[in-house]
């Protein structure tokens, strides 16, 4: 399974591709940054995201994409142009027919270190240490979208066995 | 010029386009919403908020898009999905080349009715006298989006005259 993780944001959008399965050893696909001049109007940066997003979606041509979850909670200054770059993820992914999951940072956070309130370093050290790679991803960003992606080869490969017996299920009581 | 107003909303997007200039009576050109199903998936709704839009851009063909400011203060349950909603239309706006606009709601109000705190009805009823209607739009989103739509005309022109202003002037002082 190959996954892309996006970690959203408007001046940074972390990217990161991971290839495996749940008990197997992980991949390093493709990893790196989706950056918009904050001199620039909105739309301008919003149509940026999309592009870039699409760039290397035709790169990777992942099997499903793993968005970080945004709250409202969270940074009021950049909150919504955070939200808006995961809103164009979703978009980019769900027009081209691909599963999207959203995880929560603490979801990401648990998935890699075991600890759903890990610092960016912890976070870092794993996701160099699970893939391994030589050194640690830069920026934070990057090592971020590696982070969640991984959490959704993890996490995301039980939910689909979920949904697919249930499906099944479901498709065997209909019939 | 012909301006079309974008009430952004996960579950109901008002759309409204006038045509009009500042100290000229104002035309209704179209007036609507775009749905999506609280049923659907996040990356599907907006993947239909996108087709919707798109297809009231080529129906009303505007000179210029406005849209409504959202602000991370707003209801917190419903905030996210807005301002993605949101970043979707400035997006579908700015792939076409076209000038958008940012208001906040007391800005519109105040275009409108001469109150930054006046109430939805009060708004409805200033569209529906100002576009000279037989009844008041409806859903109220709808009346909202035409009511941006106005603002942007009476506010968006002398804003555009200042840029341009301003934009030819930088271009004396370069030249």
């Amino acid at each position: 399974m190959r996954v892309l993780g996006v970690d959203p944001g408007l001046t940074r959008c972390g990217i990161g591709a991971v290839e495996g399965r749940p008990g197997a050893p992980l991949k390093l696909v493709a990893v790196g940054v989706v950056r918009t001049s904050a001199d620039d109007e909105l739309g301008a940066r919003l149509v940026g995201i999309e592009r870039g997003i699409e760039q290397w979606l035709d790169e990777v041509r992942p099997d499903a994409v793993a968005v970080e979850r945004v709250f409202a909670q969270h940074n009021v200054r950049t909150v919504m142009g955070t939200a808006q770059a995961a809103g164009i993820a979703l978009l980019c992914a769900s027009r081209r027919g691909l599963p999207v999951a959203l995880h929560t940072p603490s979801e990401v956070k648990a998935a890699i270190t075991g600890s759903g309130t890990a610092d960016k370093k912890q976070i870092g050290t794993m996701v160099t240490r699970l893939l391994r790679l030589a050194e640690m991803p830069k920026p934070a960003d990057a090592a971020d979208a590696l982070a969640l992606a991984i959490c959704h080869v993890w996490r995301g490969g039980s939910q689909n066995r979920l949904a697919e017996a249930l499906a099944k299920a479901s498709r065997g009581r209909a019939s």
